[in-house]
């Protein structure tokens, strides 16, 4: 499949708590790199725009809507369902879609559609442990998997890991209870086996130290446990990064302290800033979708835009197929994808 | 039932990797506050003994038996099993022994035995979050759980935070993918339900950042997702601190500022410190069982013979049983416990 000389990237200006002008600017940023960017939103709130980047009125948001499976398929002209639309439609070649997880899948999965083979989509996060970084896949896009579906989250996060971070053989892993094979659930134990016979780098189960051990690039489990695992570590990095704010200003002495410390301990921040990665990955479409969180500011969207492109020109989603294809692993053709398969999504990973 | 005016626990002193006198040091703190310990292990290593402490020499150790329930089947001597057998028999009123849960786990269910009507006995850890601590369970005694485990696992939550932990109307919680009732595997949905119709302060779901955001007493969870989270904690906990001592050493100026800081920081970890609850705690067994951690300091061992009496004093299984019945939660009489029961557990939660 010819790869495109200049990539699309259709991108839903209305999921940024900053507005959409913040995104206006994460896309010029983006567009200064040779990215060509479709951007949809209320014209009128964008304002000016960069050279690249290409404004499509879409004023209606769906960005705060409570249940967002209805709202996506209820509002055919809201912003998200717009740009998820043109890239089902060919104009554009990867989503960008922030602030809300549950609208950005089923927007992906009503309008970009399953990627052939697939079982089910899943969200890949990168999580930027300083010098350790690691992607967990599923985060929440499914509450329940089949060890076959783990398998293919498998495939998705190394192909994502190798074209979108650059690992170039990603040691892909199982979340377990414990690192031995015969541990686990009953779903683990058989995910374990495939993937143990499987044409990946896989070095078998890891435990919930392992997020920040470093001894996998790729670490796969089911929605569930994917989603809970996510946020007891942003909870408790939050927690200890305000526990030391607090340590730092509780006496003179300890002030001092915190101000001398303050330029290293930025340079900490700046390794654990979420925004770098350009938030969570949309596997398992026709093509790559990226969900920044809502909280992001120009720079993390600017990335994850970016990166999009770069999944794009390094075929994620052919690879994944290719590979999937080459090991057997792909689902025996059936029917199209339905909404049965949006199951509980989480608001935001 | 009539509680002891003067409790006895048994202590197993082989799981400490500080050695056997560090469990006495910890065994003559807690007698001279009034508590009797039988501590199981080799006289030898174990030496001189404070008033109150009574050593029955037991020189086999398992504690680093690869299998923890073979070992405890084929090595009746053993002191983890003679300890539990102490408690079985009546000779203590509560068990314990640390270093390796599995073993623990072992002894207990087969010489102390299930408590009549529960399904399955859980393992609760007490985290020390700084101001907001909480009470985990299932951490792992169990990879898989009914609905009706996870409500027995509330109910003995609770009991264990009001007697041992002195909260009086323990806030629980169960923990999900998402806040809303909807959300969920269908083992938290059926759980949920049965949860808000219980006589315990059910506060609904919470998600994997309510583990510091001070919102629950007691999250109630499989023991797979709750060894998972568990061990997230933990790993991002000390990823962090290591991140911040690297920080305070990369530069001189850093440097000064870390030692300005150190007194502060020092009241931080001490907040943290896994010693303070004593470690996990067995429940769901005809009296209560604590596993400090191999690592903890005469301090950690202290607290746990500490804790494991109050808990014994203020009656957690009595109490427990109690609320089960008043909820008819109680499991119907059937056979006994079998050694079916040992799901994979893990060899340290």
């Amino acid at each position: 499949m010819a790869r495109p000389v200049t990539v699309t990237v259709a991108v839903d200006a209305t999921g940024a708590d900053l507005g959409p002008a913040e995104v206006a600017a994460g896309a010029a940023i983006a567009a200064a790199q040779g990215v060509r960017v479709l951007l949809f939103g209320p014209a009128e709130a964008i304002g000016e725009v960069a050279d690249g980047v290409e404004v499509v009125d879409a004023p209606i948001s769906i960005a705060k809507a409570p249940d967002p499976v209805i709202a996506v398929r209820s509002t055919p002209d809201a912003s998200i369902v717009q740009a998820a639309r043109a890239v089902g439609d060919g104009r554009a070649h990867a989503l960008v879609a922030g602030g809300s997880t549950g609208a950005a899948l089923a927007a992906g999965l009503f309008n970009i559609k399953r990627a052939s083979g697939i079982f089910r989509p899943a969200l890949a996060i990168p999580i930027p442990v300083p010098g350790k970084p690691v992607t967990l896949v599923d985060v929440g896009a499914n509450a329940e998997s089949r060890p076959e579906h783990l398998v293919q989250f498998a495939f998705m996060g190394a192909a994502l890991a190798q074209v979108v971070l650059g690992i170039e053989q990603p040691r892909v892993a199982l979340l377990s209870n414990g690192e031995e094979a015969v541990k686990g659930t009953p779903l683990v134990l058989e995910a374990h086996e495939k993937l143990a016979g499987s044409p990946l780098r896989f070095v078998g189960n890891v435990e919930g130290l392992d997020i920040t051990s470093g001894v996998a690039d790729v670490i796969v489990t089911d929605g569930f446990t994917g989603n809970v695992a996510l946020k007891v570590a942003e909870g408790v990095s939050q927690t200890m990064l305000e526990a030391v704010r607090a340590a730092a200003t509780s006496s003179i002495r300890a002030k001092l302290g915190g101000a001398l410390l303050r330029p290293s301990l930025r340079g900490l921040r700046d390794q654990l800033d979420p925004e770098g990665p350009g938030g969570a990955y949309l596997l398992g479409l026709r093509q790559l979708g990226v969900v920044p969180h809502g909280r992001f500011t120009r720079f993390g969207w600017s990335q994850a835009i970016l990166l999009a492109a770069r999944g794009v020109s390094g075929d994620v989603v052919g690879r994944t197929h290719a590979a999937l294809e080459a090991a057997g692993a792909l689902r025996a053709k059936g029917p199209a994808a339905s909404s049965g398969d949006l199951t509980t999504v989480p608001s935001q990973p």
